[in-house]
C-alpha cells in the first residue's frame, strides 16, 4: 500500500551451512526457535553473532546495537507468540538478530541493497516487522496503539506487544510523550529499555545519568522481584491484585532506596535492572511479567557490540564499521584511490575556522557529533558546542534562545532528521527572523539508508517557511562559502544549507572564504539549445549529461541557482527570454523544489517555457547505493542527458 | 526582521483611569512597579483582575488563565529586573497581566484585533517579550537558550532567565527534551511551573497525576525549604555550596517523604509546591533561589480563572469565554441571528454517526477536546476516544499504532500545531500507507489568535508526502461527505480533511452521507471568460465574486476541486484545453498548494495558460477578523472578482 518505488531486483536465498550454523540454520521461523530445549539458547545466540559477524564483515551495515541485543531478542522470541504478539523495534540498528530469526537469514547477504532486505525493520517485507523503524523514539506511541487496539478489538490479554527502546531513544520527547501516556488507557504494553549507556555516539542528556545512577539500587530491584516470584509462586498474590501489589513494591523500594523511580512515578511498573547478556534470566523474568496487566518497563543493562572485542572495545567507531577482518576486528579500508574530503569533514574544518574568527558561533548536534562532524568545534570549544541528544525540536528551539541573546548557531542535523523539528522552524526561528544556521547533513538520497532516511523533503518544507533562504553547496569549495556568508552580521533571518553524504568533489579548500550574494547563483556554461538549472551537488551529474549531449550535437546552458529562496531573478530572466526549454535537476522531491519553484516564477512572470523537472519522484524511495537510485529516479548523467536531447528535440 | 505582513492600522492611547486604577495607571514600566512598597503590590493585583475583567468583558480574549497567574506576573516583575532579565511565558495564555505592566494597558482594548496587541508575547511588540509562544511547551528549550547565551556572553550570574510553563504545556515532548538538557550546560535557568491542573480542557496524562501526587509531600518542601532558609540566614549555607545543599535536601526529603523527585532525578532543583496567590510569600520564594547557580523548578499552584467566581467554577469553559458581564459573569450571546452549525459541530456529530456504524473508528485529540469537538465522541465512547495532552507527535504516531492492527483512527487536530506531528506523519503514517484519518480543524486564517495559529502551511507540508489523499470541503455538508468516505473500507492510505474554525454555509446535514470519489473535483457553474479552481469553503468567496465579475460582463467557470491530492485529472484537462485564463483560491499559501499543483500539471502536460494564485502569500500574516486578513491577502470576494476581470482584460 505504500507509495514507495517498486524495485525489480531479487535475490536468491543463500541456505545456511548446517555445519557452521547448526541451530540457526534450522529456524526458518521463531516457531522453530520455540521448539528448542533452553540449554540450546546460548548457542543459537553464538550462531547469530557468528553470522552477523562474517556477514557483516563483507557486506557493511549496523554492528554494535545488533550485537548487543542478541540474547534480548532470543528471549523475545522464544517467549512470545511472535507475529501474533506484536515486537516494535525502536530505531531498528539492534534488530538484525530479530531478521535471522524470522526467516530472512538466508536473505541477508542482501541487506541494504537495491532490493534486498532493509537495514530496519520494515512491515512491507515481513509480518514480523511490525512498524517503520528508522527514527528514533516512535516505539512506545505507536506499541501503545498496538497494545490499545489489541485491548479495544478482544485480543487482549492473548495479544501481547512489545515495545524495544534503547536509552538513547528513549530521551526523545517523543518516547515521552508515549510514556506520560502510556497509563492512560487499558493496555498491557511492555517496553523492554535496551540500556548499553550509548547512543550512536556517547549518550547525554539527565535521564541517561538517571538510568546510570538507578542501577546502583540494583539491590532493591533485585530483591523486589525475587520476593515477588516467591509469593506469586505460593499463590499469594497474583496478578490481577496490581494495586496491591505496586503497595508493596513500594513499601519495599522506600525500604531500601528510599527513591521514587521515574517510570513508577509516570504509572508504569519497573522492573530492573536486569544483565541484558544472561539469557536464562531474562526469559524468566519475560515469563514472569508476560501476563501482567497494564503499562510496565524492564530495564536490560546490555553491552553494545557484546561478544566481538573491537567493537566492546569502541562501540561508537563500531556502530556501522564498514568491512573488516573477522578474525581481528582489523578495519578494512578502501585503499584504492586517494578520496576527496566528505561534506561533513569540511563542514566540521570550516565550522572550527569561523567559529575562530567569530565568538559568537556556536553549534548544536542531536545526537550525531560524530556523523555531523560537530565532533570537531566540540574538541576546540567544548564550552560553545551543545549535543542535545535525540531531541530535533530542542535543538531547533534552544538555538531560537540562542540567537535570540546574540549567538549565532550553527544547528547540524540530518535532513530526515530534521523533520521533527519541523514546527519549531517556524514558530521557534522564522516566525522571530531569528539568525539560526541549519546545516541540513545527508540532504537528497543517501543511499543504503533507504527510505525512513533520505533527505528528499527538505526544500519542499522549508520553501514554503517565510523568510527563510535556503541553500546548497555545488561543491565542498561552495559549502565553506556559504557557511561564510551565513555567519556575516548582517544576516538577520534564519537560512538553510544543505548538503548530501560522503564525498566531495575534491576541490580545493585551502582558498579564502569569501561571501556569496544571496539569492545569486552563477552560470557555469552558455548554450543555444537547452538551459539545465541545477542546485547543490547533482550539478556534477548535469556537467556529464551536458557532455554526453553534447556528443548528439546539444548545446547546453547551465546554471548552478545556488539558492532555491530567494530565487536568482535575474538567471531566471535571462533563461527565460533565451525561451530554449529548461531542465531543472534537484536532489530532493520534486514537490515543492527548484522544479515547482522555476515554473512557478515562469507562470508569474508570464513566460511559455517548456520545463523538465528532474528529482526525486512523489514517491518513497528505497535502499540502494546512491547511483543506484538515481539511475531508479531518472536523476543520474544518463537520465539527464536523455531528458536535455529529447527537450532539444520537442523544441524543434 | 520577521517575514511578516505590515499592517497600518493603529490606535491612540486610552489612559487609564487614575480614580479605578490609581496604582495601575502609574505603571508605564515594570520599574514603576518595582518602586511601589511590598504592601501596594495586592492591590495592584486587584486592579490588574479588575481591569482585565472590564477589558475582556467587552473585547473577548483568553481569560482564565491570565487570572490565574496575576500574582506569579506582579511577583516576577517585581523581583526580576525586565526586560534585562527575561521572562518567557509558555503559549502565554496566562501573560496579559505582564502586558499590562509592561506598558501596554493603554492599548490593551486594541488586544486581538488588526493592528492591535497580540494576544500572545510578541517580540516584534515589545522587549519585554523574549520569544514567540503560541505553540505549547517552547518555552524551556527557548529559555535554555537565552540562559546559556548569558553564560557566554559573561551576561551571568547578573541576568536571570526565566520559563513560565503551565502543567499541561509541560506534558508535551519538547518540554521534556528541555528538562533532559537543561542541567548539561551551565546555565542558571529558573522554570516556573505554573500548576493550575487544567490544560485549556481537563489535564491528562500520567504527569498530571505525578504534579497532582507531588503536593501530599507539601509539608515536606515547605520544611526543607523554611530549613534551608534558616541555615542561610544564619550564613551556615551559601549558593556556591551547591552540592552540600543538595544532598542536605535529599536527606532530609528521604527523611519526610521517601520519595524521589521526578526534576530532581533530572538534576533540576526542585522548590514547592506553594500556593501561587500568595503574593508576600511567592516573592520571598523568588528573592531565595534568585541566586542560586545552576537549573530551578519552582513549583506554584494556581487556580485557573482566580478572583472571578464564574471563571473558578468553569476554568475550561472561561478559558476564553467571549463577551460577558462583569457585574455576574452572565454570558453575552450574540443573539442577533441563528448562525449555522460551526464546522466542529458537524465534524463531532459525523464522528459520533460514523463510529456508531463503523466499530472500527477511534478518536484521538491532542488536549482540545471542546475545541475539536472530540467531546462528543468521548461522551458517546469513552473507551474509543483517547485525549493524549498537549502530544501532537505521540498523537499521530500512536494513531499509526492502532491502524496498523485495525483500527481507523480520525486523528483532529488544529492545523498548525500538527506542524508538530509532521515527521510523524511521514515515518510512522504514510510510508506504511495507513489508513488514518487526519481531521485538521483550523486550517487557514483563523483570526484573532494570529500569526502562530493560521493554519496556512499544511496544503505545503502535506502534498508533498507521497500516498497522502488531501481533501477540503466547500461547506460543512460536504465535510460529512469526506468523512464519511475517508472511513471506508477500500482506503488504504492516509487521508487529509482540512476545514476551518467557526460557522459553516448553513447548509443541510441531514441528508444520507455518501462517498465522494477520490481525487474528483465538481464543477459549480460554466463560465465562458475565466475559470476559477477553488479548493475549500473560500468556495463562498469566489461564488460572490463571480456574482461581482458577472455584473461587469464576465462570464465565470467554478470548479470546486474537493481534493488537492490527488488532482482532478478530468477537470484540469477541460479547463487546460477550454485555454481560458484560470485563477487558483484556496485558503493556505501559495506556495505548495492549490496553485501551485495546477501550475505544475499544467506544465507538465504542456499546457501555456496564464494562472493567478490566489492564497495567503509567502508571509507570515498578522492577527486581525478572517474578513480583515483576508482583504489584507487579496483572498476576498472584491480581491478574487478583480483578478477574475483582470484575467479577462488580459485576455483579450
Amino acid at each position: 500500500m505504500s507509495a514507495t518505488i517498486e524495485v525489480n531486483t531479487s535475490y536468491p536465498e543463500q541456505k545456511l551451512d548446517s555445519q557452521h550454523y547448526p541451530l540457526l540454520s534450522g529456524i526458518d521461523t521463531p516457531d522453530d526457535l520455540r521448539k528448542l530445549s533452553p540449554d540450546k539458547l546460548p548457542d543459537v545466540c553464538s550462531e547469530i553473532r557468528d553470522f552477523l559477524i562474517h556477514s557483516l564483515s563483507k557486506n557493511p551495515g549496523h554492528f554494535a546495537s545488533s550485537m548487543g541485543a542478541v540474547e534480548l531478542t532470543v528471549a523475545l522470541h522464544y517467549v512470545f507468540n511472535t507475529p501474533y504478539d506484536r515486537i516494535v523495534w525502536d530505531v531498528g540498528h539492534q534488530a538484525y538478530g530479530h531478521k535471522l530469526l524470522t526467516g530472512r537469514a538466508p536473505l541477508f547477504y542482501s541487506n541494504r541493497r537495491l532490493g534486498g532486505l532493509s537495514g530496519f525493520p520494515s512491515p512491507a517485507e515481513s509480518n514480523y516487522d511490525t512498524f517503520s523503524a528508522g527514527h528514533a523514539s516512535n516505539s512506545i506511541s505507536a506499541a501503545l496503539g498496538m497494545s490499545v487496539a489489541a485491548a479495544l478489538n478482544n485480543d487482549s490479554p492473548q495479544r501481547h506487544v512489545i515495545a524495544v527502546i534503547g536509552d538513547a531513544s528513549i530521551s526523545g520527547g517523543l518516547a515521552f510523550e508515549g510514556l506520560n501516556n502510556a497509563a492512560n488507557a487499558k493496555n498491557n504494553l511492555l517496553i523492554i529499555l535496551n540500556d548499553n549507556d550509548m547512543s550512536i555516539d556517547r549518550n547525554v542528556g539527565s535521564l541517561n545519568s538517571y538510568l546510570a545512577h538507578i542501577t546502583t539500587s540494583k539491590s532493591y530491584n533485585t530483591v523486589r522481584y525475587r520476593v515477588y516470584r516467591f509469593l506469586k509462586k505460593l499463590h499469594l498474590i497474583n496478578d490481577k491484585s496490581r494495586g496491591r501489589i505496586l503497595r508493596f513494591n513500594n513499601s519495599l523500594k522506600s525500604f531500601f532506596t528510599k527513591q521514587q523511580n521515574i517510570f513508577e512515578g509516570l504509572n508504569i511498573r519497573y522492573f530492573g535492572p536486569f544483565e541484558g547478556h544472561d539469557l536464562p534470566r531474562i526469559i524468566r523474568v519475560l515469563n514472569d511479567i508476560k501476563e501482567m496487566s497494564g503499562p510496565r518497563i524492564l530495564h536490560l543493562r546490555t553491552t553494545k557490540g557484546k561478544g566481538f572485542k573491537a567493537a566492546e572495545d569502541d562501540p561508537a567507531y563500531w556502530h556501522a564499521p564498514g568491512k573488516f577482518n573477522p578474525a581481528n576486528g582489523q578495519i578494512i579500508k578502501d585503499s584504492a584511490t586517494v578520496k576527496p574530503q566528505k561534506y561533513q569533514e569540511v563542514f566540521g574544518e570550516t565550522l572550527v575556522k569561523l567559529a575562530k574568527s567569530n565568538p559568537d558561533i556556536v553549534a548544536i548536534t542531536a545526537a550525531m557529533p560524530s556523523g555531523t562532524s560537530v565532533s570537531m568545534m566540540a574538541k576546540e570549544f567544548p564550552e560553545r558546542t551543545f549535543d542535545v541528544g535525540i531531541s530535533e525540536g530542542h535543538a531547533v528551539t534552544f538555538a531560537g534562545g540562542l540567537a535570540k541573546d546574540g549567538k549565532r548557531p550553527f544547528v547540524a542535523i540530518y535532513s530526515s532528521f530534521l523533520q521533527r523539528g519541523y514546527d519549531h522552524l517556524i514558530h521557534d526561528v522564522a516566525l522571530q527572523g531569528l539568525p539560526v544556521v541549519f546545516c541540513i547533513d545527508r540532504a537528497g538520497l543517501v543511499g543504503e539508508d533507504g527510505a525512513t532516511h533520505h533527505g528528499v523533503f527538505d526544500l519542499g518544507y522549508l520553501s514554503s517557511i517565510p523568510g527563510f533562504t535556503i541553500a546548497s553547496p555545488r561543491n565542498e569549495s561552495y559549502l565553506r562559502h556559504l557557511m561564510y556568508t551565513a555567519q556575516l552580521p548582517d544576516v538577520k533571518s534564519p537560512w538553510a544549507i544543505r548538503y548530501p553524504r560522503g564525498y566531495g568533489e575534491d576541490c580545493s579548500t585551502d582558498d579564502e572564504m569569501h561571501s556569496i550574494p544571496t539569492g545569486k547563483g552563477e552560470k557555469l556554461r552558455d548554450g543555444k539549445d537547452v538551459s539545465v538549472l541545477s542546485l547543490g551537488p547533482i550539478c556534477s551529474e548535469v556537467t556529464d549529461a551536458i557532455a554526453k549531449a553534447a556528443e548528439q550535437g546539444v548545446d547546453t546552458g547551465h546554471y548552478d541557482m545556488i539558492f532555491l529562496k530567494p530565487l536568482d531573478d535575474e538567471i531566471l530572466t535571462e533563461v527565460a527570454q533565451a525561451g530554449r526549454p529548461i531542465i531543472t535537476v534537484e536532489d530532493a522531491s520534486v514537490k515543492g523544489g527548484l522544479g515547482s519553484a522555476v515554473i512557478e516564477w515562469l507562470s508569474e512572470h508570464g513566460y511559455h517555457i517548456p520545463v523538465t523537472r528532474i528529482g526525486v519522484p512523489d514517491k518513497f524511495v528505497p535502499q540502494g547505493t546512491v547511483a543506484e537510485l538515481r539511475e531508479l529516479c531518472g536523476m543520474n548523467a544518463a537520465a539527464i542527458s536523455e531528458a536535455i536531447i529529447n527537450a532539444k528535440q520537442s523544441d524543434l
